[in-house]
């Protein structure tokens, strides 16, 4: 059986357990790494700056940030390569699946968005809780993890050499924000706490702002999330479902591009969020012995 | 927008909640209900011993036991009536979807098949926990609940009036099964559960057997499973996942039997197992607003 040909785009954090996550699925093959600059990598494969280089690619997996998503799919699914990615800013993702939709189709290619575990997974767990309790309440709690939207913010406040902000699940999807700081000498801790607690990430939240030497020694890529739903099915009330995880968050995505880019092969172009597409086309191996095995 | 026609088959326990699913979904309407005998029930539908007699019907769902599942889809996928059930031998789910998906497709139909929680919703999870983290052991933890079959095959004893087998999970999918027995006057306790040890669905696991005066005394339908995962996402070891759930079982066959009627009206012609279809065709509502608002 032919390999699928997938492509590494981007070389960050993703991107470096993205090759992990190729290199460990049997059907599939790497062609080569796109960045934007040709800088060798600690992998035995060819680095490129235009994928044009890689020759035949079956499926471009995107790791680069959210906002890069859309330039960087719509260019390659007009040259008929299937992308994936994991743009996580769910008040676009609709805006993105109806942009991407239009060109893969009119390229003859598949674009599959919002491949993370959060968007992602955690919307396929979503979705089969309220079919089969269709009223109720779901609460997706996040954590404890780092928040890297979060980290960033408070990286942007004056005085502010590093931080790092833990998402604490406080339960019925209400976070605490644990926010660690490194500052620069002669930085003012209670003006930068009092920044922190005013921007409009934090102002929110229960927010605790903690000073340390040093944020790298706290640095931990650890996540969960706990997503539950209480509701009826029918009409009986007090259905409970529940959904755990604790995972390594980069490994985690990494591996729900990579079972996606698998996924993108077997569908009809278009553009598809992952609760569109059948569970069984992530998964590796022979149809037949995966329903005997799993249902 | 015109209502899905559903028509219920079978009027037992499980056919009842179906009653109750279909009249919550307001894109379905009950044509009437399909039984042995057309005697009437505390619902107000036509009960007729032929589907035929219904009119347009899209969707049967089938609330007879596994074994009767088989003989009536075929009959009704040949008319071109779209079937599910919730038919949960395991061993048997590949044959009876190649058995059905042939005459579903002669027929122009749908049939979706072993669509409850075990078959059904838990596949669907267990098939995305092994696409996220493709290496690693899932264990299936039932109840406390009871098991039909079990119960089933105690009652089956000389001397047993009632039985009820409760199956208590002691994980790593490992179940110990509490056996209540009723007996007639005169029987031997000792005898009984002699025979329940004994008995291919007892021999294998930790069983204990306790004589009642009145079994229906213990009845509720209460269920629940624990499913855990802990595997590999690329190479990166030890994810942990978990899917818990505390349910009335009947109440959740019927709701999951109803939204797969729902998903078999999207389907190409065939035979379908849950993890076959895309989540989101098991939901009602606008397309985009449920991407909106679950992705």
């Amino acid at each position: 059986m032919e390999k699928i040909k997938v492509a590494i785009v981007g070389y960050g954090n993703i991107g470096r357990y993205a090759i992990e996550a190729a290199q460990a699925a049997e059907d599939m093959e790497i062609v080569g790494i796109v960045r934007r600059k040709a800088e060798p990598v600690p992998f035995p494969y060819k680095v490129v700056t235009d994928i044009a280089e890689l020759g035949k690619v079956d499926v471009a997996i995107l790791c680069t940030p959210s906002r890069k998503v859309e330039e960087t799919a719509v260019k390659y699914l007009a040259k008929g390569i299937n992308t994936v990615d994991s743009f996580d800013i769910h008040s676009q993702i609709c805006q993105l699946r109806a942009n991407l939709g239009k060109v893969a189709k009119e390229g003859g290619a598949v674009s599959v968005i919002s491949a993370g575990w959060d968007p992602g997974s955690d919307s396929i767990v979503r979705a089969l809780m309220q079919g089969i309790a269709p009223k109720g309440v779901t609460y997706t709690n996040f954590g404890p993890g780092r928040s890297m939207g979060h980290s960033v913010a408070v990286r942007a406040i004056p005085g502010v050499v590093d931080a790092l902000s833990m998402t604490i699940p406080v339960g019925t999807g209400i976070h605490r924000r644990m926010v660690y700081v490194q500052l620069e000498q002669g930085a003012d801790f209670a003006a930068v706490e009092a920044a922190i607690k005013a921007d409009p990430y934090f102002v929110n939240d229960e927010t605790h702002v903690m000073q340390v030497p040093c944020v790298d020694d706290l640095n931990d890529v650890g996540h969960g999330v706990n997503l539950v739903r209480k509701g009826v099915s029918g009409q009986t009330h007090n259905q409970l479902f529940e959904f755990n995880m604790k995972i390594n968050n980069p490994a985690l995505t990494a591996q729900i591009l990579v079972c996606s880019a698998r996924a993108a092969m077997r569908q009809q172009p278009g553009c598809y969020t992952m609760i569109e597409i059948p569970v069984i086309d992530y998964l590796c191996g022979d149809r037949e012995t995966l329903i005997h095995d799993l249902v």
